[in-house]
């Protein structure tokens, strides 16, 4: 018998729309403790976020309409803060730490409006710019992928019967559990879901996100997503990326300033958080050229995230590092972070079992993985490589290298200047699939 | 075309219960003050709990399956309080005072468990008591009622095909909007929902609330379900309850002793919470003998709460005193909240308009009224009067005597002896619906 909530399927008829974006917590957590960092030290600097398609082989702006894409960055930036989140946000202990949100901090987030956005269309691609304060456009980077990427999963669907869909589904979601059983057998296993800014979309992650919840308990360490970890009582997980570097080095006026660019951030991130919240990400300018100039106390930081270096090796250096500065890597902790599948976490682990601490942060390859779960494979379920960096602080061009050379963002000639500056030992090309 | 979503199907098939009770704050916002009060003040008092239906011709014993009902309160002790819950608690502004919960408090919370029940039956009724610690007994106030309450809905629907179950909702939706649009023409109207104890269900009590906060907007003040205060943004509303005097007056040792009874408590509450929670509850012992025998200060307190005399002769009486007192009534709240149904609410707010601040406490009629929304006549779906009133405390019996005879409570020879002693005098008897 068939069941039909008119009310329901009225309303579902006449809405406007089915918004991507449900929350402005719906981001990574570490774009919170960014954002305070930025709101505290640099809340007069300017910045550009400027999406970046490095899958230029898919055409953004011809599969995805405009109309679309605009309803839902101007629905984002009708969001605002709930006082449950902010309730939640001053009272959650976060990486052991209580009240790691200043008071005036959550003030102002609580009034917080993503600023707005410059959109145009250029050879089949969006070119999508934030212009403003670096506290406000810092936070439009998760939400713009994130929207990019569910709308390519919405214009894939409107296209499939309602069959068609639920098969899609229960693949993925077999797909999914087959992954979560070949992760129990790693003992000790730690991992956290990093993937919100690709995800197939927001549900999906929720579901990704409940199923390592239920499928390996504690060995699921946390989500980056602090919606889900709020709404699932979940760790929030995460702690810097490379903006900060990149605008503190794009800001420096003379060499020694730009050399110490790096460092100088991790001081200042050091007063601010401390503790576990120590994570260093050595590949904004390089990872060789990073651990060369490297003060001495780089080496009693918690842990490194080598995020663009292939994992085995990647650690392998910083390993070595440790061992030259006479650290004792047992104690230490490597995150893994960079378009890892199940085989990569697997062989890392393996890899490094015993000989340091390491946790995972699992991105595209959770919350977007549907290949070979469509009927027939359908190119607008495959991931793409989206970005979205900051490209200008104050005027001046932001730029990162990355120990992956197709990685590397920015100005051409820029990129050149800071390649002569670091030195381009160690890199390594790799194809960036996601 | 008819989609099934299999796994969703399968899961449904075998799930083993559908909780009534999905929170340990699914309950008033009042019981939360209270226990806190007695967690304080009376850690070591027992109290007994016990339901009692007074609408005898509804058998409850033969119309609640037991295992059922079993089920549902032994589901409702596996509760605790959540990470997000406690976080909420301890942040939240509750009537404009911040930390209105001790962490001490809030810590012992954080592990309390709904204590054990005993359940028996006698001539088609349940007999169903909580003994135990007053502290841990009091909390089942609420989801006892809210089960049963909602036991007997699930056992009509249950019988119901799919369409009538539709055009079922679908009326009582209608109905319910037809109340929202004439409380709307109140200019000023101030109320609250309080219905989570009789309600037909969990999810249309959330219905219902949030209709409320979209028809009727500023006007709706409020909810005293914690959870949907806490999901929806809502303020959570409630002060304090009979069971405060009951259990105070049982342990009076002297005739002094329980003739300052309902006065103590009241001092004890000033002390405690102050300031927009002095709401008097004058009721217990009958208010002419409450208002007779009152403290000078207790003109002081910011309103009353009459809750067992007809609303208008009620809320005159008091009028009376304050004037007698010296105060001026306009700058007065009078809280009513016993079986108002709209009718009740706009002849209660035309007659004392411009004289005195008023609010209304709005429950069965909001919560539980499908009269004339089933095809035919259910007597299944008629709310009765249910309530879970203490009835002991260290032993000794407690007793409520109330503005209306049909509401009193407690041993016959007891209640006898309460009345010899506060007198009788304005006791008004009326039929008890709800």
């Amino acid at each position: 018998m068939t069941k039909t909530d008119i009310a329901t399927r009225v309303f579902n008829h006449s809405w406007k729309l089915d918004p991507i974006i449900r929350s402005l917590i719906d981001t990574d957590f570490y774009k919170l403790l960014m954002l305070q960092m930025i709101w505290k030290l640099y809340p007069d600097v300017d910045a550009t976020f400027t999406l970046i398609n490095r899958t230029k082989t898919v055409r953004l702006a011809d599969e995805i309409d405009e109309g679309e894409l605009r309803a839902q960055l101007d629905y984002a930036r009708t969001l605002r803060l709930t006082k449950k989140e902010a309730i939640w946000l001053a009272g959650n202990t976060f990486y052991g730490t209580k009240q790691i949100f200043e008071p005036e901090f959550l003030a102002w987030l609580a009034a917080f409006q993503l600023p707005e956005y410059e959109l145009s269309k250029k050879d089949g691609q969006y070119v999508l710019n934030f212009h403003g304060k670096w506290k406000e456009t810092t936070m439009w980077e998760i939400p713009a992928l994130a929207i990019i990427n569910e709308l390519r999963s919405r214009t894939v669907s409107k296209n499939m019967g309602l069959f068609t869909l639920d098969v899609l589904y229960a693949r993925a979601k077999a797909k999914m559990w087959a992954k979560v059983e070949r992760l129990r057998e790693l003992p000790g296993l730690r991992i956290s879901d990093f993937g919100t800014r690709r995800r197939h979309s927001f549900l999906w992650q929720r579901w990704c996100v409940e199923a390592l919840k239920e499928g390996i308990g504690p060995a699921f360490t946390g989500t980056s997503n602090v919606l889900l970890a709020m709404d699932s009582d979940l760790e929030a997980v995460g702690t810097n990326a490379h903006e900060l570097p990149m605008v503190r080095a794009a800001l420096a006026k003379t060499d020694a300033e730009l050399l110490s660019s790096n460092y100088d951030v991790m001081r200042d991130w050091n007063r601010l958080y401390g503790g576990n919240l120590l994570i260093v990400l050595p590949d904004t300018y390089g990872t060789a050229a990073f651990l060369r100039n490297a003060p001495e106390w780089v080496a009693d930081w918690t842990g490194f995230r080598p995020d663009s270096a292939p994992p085995i090796e990647g650690g392998e250096k910083i390993i070595d590092w440790w061992q030259k500065m006479g650290r004792d890597p047992r104690q230490k902790l490597l995150i893994f972070s960079d378009g890892l599948d199940v085989d990569a976490i697997i062989d890392t682990y393996r890899h490094f079992e015993g000989r340091v601490r390491m946790s995972f942060g699992w991105g595209t390859n959770l919350t977007n993985d549907f290949a070979g779960c469509a009927p027939r494979e359908i190119e607008g379920l495959k991931p793409i490589s989206l970005v979205c960096k900051v490209s200008e602080a104050n005027g001046r061009p932001a730029v990162k290298l990355s120990d992956n050379p197709k990685k590397a963002t920015g100005d051409p000639a820029e990129v050149e200047r800071y390649m002569q500056f670091f030195g381009t030992e160690d890199r390594v090309e790799q194809a960036v699939l996601v």
